[in-house]
């Protein structure tokens, strides 16, 4: 029995609202359970400096949380003056992912910012970050495709994470803060919509883990993205 | 006639949502029309290290504002290294309008840190921040005096916070964006609800104003207040 | 009584000595009693980036105050790495006031600079820069003027600030340190020559404050700034 | 045929020179044929502050790149001020790797910091600072040991790691610079002497990748970490 | 002919007015010619961390340039978020020139800050700070002797400071910035009040020079640093 | 007799070796006994901005130590932020005894970059940076040359630096670490090949030193960058 008391395959309950903001290209609030993040993308008309007259563009990322998203405060990181390690690694991750999707031909010289910030965290907030941040990106490509301002679409596939871990001998899916802190090996799973692999990221909290244990962690992983992809699905279609 | 259609002595529609954050002591998120506000109260068991072994305890404040609250994306203040002299004058004057209310003897010696982050933004934020900060604060108060931690209530009076200016020669209460960006003169008033003054702040964006201009906007400031107190009383009791 | 033994209306002891700058285009060394402040305005002969191509000047302000200009020492905000948000709110509101008094059009695209830099500090630092600050740019916008650069004088108004207080239940005008620490409600209001209001900030340190309380400190701050105008004629014409 | 010349699933030359720094408590020069990594391990007496008064150890990490050992120079990020994300994911990837193979309730109330300095980048230089890393620390460990400060061995296992990639549709084992930047999918596996996972990393460059394609990166990866193991062992007998 | 028709060994101007600062133990505002530097003393009764316990005291200092000391504006180091190379540079020689006349001892476990500002600059702004930097200091120590918390003098002698260079061919003592910036050879010497060497540095600026040339500008710095312990003797016992 | 045995006027074993670094223009690891420093040199194509359109180049320098370089580590400068005054005040020393013997017209529009990181410290580290670096900028020159890129030799002379102290009242040549601790004079000197000086530094630690003992140190320091110019000349010419 997990401490959630759900189900070994068992996601938390997956919430995702879109338009949330009144100003952004494309966003959602996705909430994981207890987990929410706020996702927006906004689009800027020219591409980073790297890729002028490349006739390409770029999809970046950005992650935050809130001061008091944590059980006890964490220190607001505008006002430690920079960005913690965690953090960089985190909008680094959630970057590729997004990338790995983008046909960034298609989109041409501009860019998209995809901003997470956790409103409340309770365990797997990169994952929902990713999956969050996709509704939000596919929102505002097709803004740029509704405007013209784009004409395939830049956007190929689907993609989304989930988090599943090791706990008690048992693989879990979508680890929650209190199973999460209690895992014995941790990983997450970035999925695209067809099922093929962006990234995997697995740690040994305790002991190290065996081919076999990743190989069971990696078909919850893929159980889950399914679900959500087709969460993904019914909210880019409301 | 002013832009947003409002009379003008009218406020926004004012929403305070009580209990939104599963983690903090106190919390709300307010909106003021489509200025929105996530106000956090938490509470550490140790005063700041000044104040240590005189009996007393502090109120600060920090205020943020996510990158796309804002019509065009804002750079990420973690991002750039450091808070904006604008976010530093916020949050100093949001912890000076909540201090000025707390009795910091009955308080002893805690700390409460009230956040304000700024999840859309039209205008008025800071007066939003400061009242829903007291929201969250009152609401982290009476924890502590629910468990019996403290035995006074430190909190002395409401505290809500509007903003005024005058508009092509004619004072507005509450400005939205667009308001404010055409507002001559512009003034935040942070008042009691006994009606007596914590903190004005009135500036000439463009021509000085009069001594006369500046009583108007203070009495349109009184009844804008009174009207947030009465909102502040009620999310309280709810 | 006041701690001074000054009369409650009465200012400090005003000095202005201008052309202090070997290499300024306008300088002064403003004293009120022992609070003494360095200002020197900067011709640059470019706009900022954000003027460019619009025919419009502008006017900024930095302030700092030396290690040793305070009581005890305070710590170099060079060796710090950053201004704190006590110097950035003072320095954008000299900026503030300035600039209430500048034709940025009559200007051109040029940019005013004005340091204010307290070599000794007794209370009152901020208004003195304000005070002191517009005869720097006087001078400045005078060699502008002589030297044809500008056809138009580009300055409206003389500009000039003073605090005003409560203590012990007396308005006072023009707090010392030892008055400052003390008052109850501290005020600062800027003042232009024709008796307009360009900025008020008034807050209370201990106990709310009245509307009354308020148009007293006002009545105070006018007879206050009408003398200090009157000493900045002196100044620039001498 | 892949760009080294090199077969599929064959290792660069390895060089692992122990001793190499007259100061440190353990150290080596790791050299993956043209990634050359000082490693070095510092003791010290006393732990990070939220280990005090537990009894237990810690192994951390810090990672660096000389500004020319890369083909064209890197800024410093000592004269940027700050470490990059890129930096900052590794050093804390080579830390976790490293104390997955700790007992810390052993290892007592101490800390060793293993730097991890790149003389020279060809590719691959996280794996060969883990790899040497761990030869730093066991020979940190042995004096530890030798002088009777600690009496078990702290040093559970052997750790090394290795990249793997998909070039051209093939599996490669050690990718160099011309290698990696050229391949579509990019692993890293960290694995103990025992053969069991301590963490992997892998992410589409380009296209996703299928799980049999993970399944046989991971399989090289077990192949290379056994050499590499294999040479540790000669290294620290020498 | 000097460019600035003094004798080729000829000071300019001294002025060493003291007790400048109503706040510093030692003060004074020293002028060479127009170059003006404010000099101020601060006692603090625990010394350094790396002291405590040593029975030793510390002497420390500090330099900066008000932005617009300077020919044309400089920018505010506050402001930049750093002290650039060169003012580290120089306030770390101030340290160590007047370290070389205090017995640390004699001190006892105290620090004492000075603090040497431009307030306006033509050259030899580090020699000024020296020379006007041990009359602050010297001030003081007369106030700490006074008082009965030192029993010994800890100030062992007079030391002064000077430039000396070389400009089309001929030795000048006490360079001002014009001549600065065309000499060929420039050194500064650091000289006790019994003509002994504390620190010179002297460096080509175009053709490297010989060591007769380099005798000739210690001797000429011998000659003007006892001119400046002579106007140091006269500014104390005033 | 000194610490490390050696005569007073006898150099450490020097080894030069070149050509260690596989990307950079320009390279060696000099070993100053157990002093070793690696340079490489970094040819750029533009040069700095304030040099554009003026037909001439720059070269400058840049420090490191290897946090473990030390007998105890040091923290990581990219760690901690920015760069020490200690650091920042040799690479201005290094880069300016570089450029005394570079004919930058010759040189034209680019940049040579000189990075000196130390690998192991054991005193005279800033010295032995000069001498090797200034063999890496000749083996840069020389590609230059080779290329066509510039046609005349822009490296005018050679450069090398040593320290000399006194120590125990002996005037000693190339300090290791031991005797720089204990010297009581400590100087630097940097000397062409032609025996002119470029740069002399000499600081009292302890007592003041008389002009004699300058001198003293002075032909020692002649003595020593002769030794030095010839081992430069054998490495650049194996």
């Amino acid at each position: 029995m997990r401490p959630s008391g759900r189900a070994l395959d068992q996601l938390r309950t997956i919430s995702i609202e879109t338009g949330v903001s009144l100003h952004a290209e494309g966003s959602c609030l996705i909430k994981m359970g207890n987990t929410h993040v706020l996702c927006t993308a906004s689009i800027e008309d020219k591409p980073p400096s790297f890729l002028r007259n490349t006739g390409m563009g770029w999809v970046t990322a950005e992650y935050g949380m809130l001061p008091r998203s944590t059980h006890t405060r964490s220190r607001r990181e505008a006002a430690a003056g920079k960005q913690s390690g965690r953090t960089q690694e985190i909008q680094r991750l959630i970057g590729r992912s997004l990338r790995a999707v983008v046909d960034r031909q298609a989109l041409g010289e501009r860019q998209i910012t995809v901003d997470c910030d956790v409103i409340q965290a309770d365990g797997g907030t990169r994952c929902a970050a990713i999956t969050g941040g996709w509704v939000a990106l596919r929102l505002a490509m097709n803004r740029l495709m509704q405007k013209g301002i784009v004409t395939g679409d830049p956007l190929l596939d689907h993609v989304a994470a989930i988090s599943c871990g090791i706990y008690a001998g048992q693989p879990l899916l979508d680890l929650d803060y209190d199973e999460d802190s209690a895992a014995g090996t941790d990983g997450n799973f970035v999925i695209t919509g067809k099922g093929k692999l962006v990234e995997i990221q697995a740690s040994a909290e305790g002991a190290p883990f065996s081919t076999d244990e990743l190989l069971t962690l990696m078909s919850l992983g893929m159980k889950g993205t399914e679900l959500l992809v087709a969460a993904q699905k019914q909210a880019v279609s409301a």
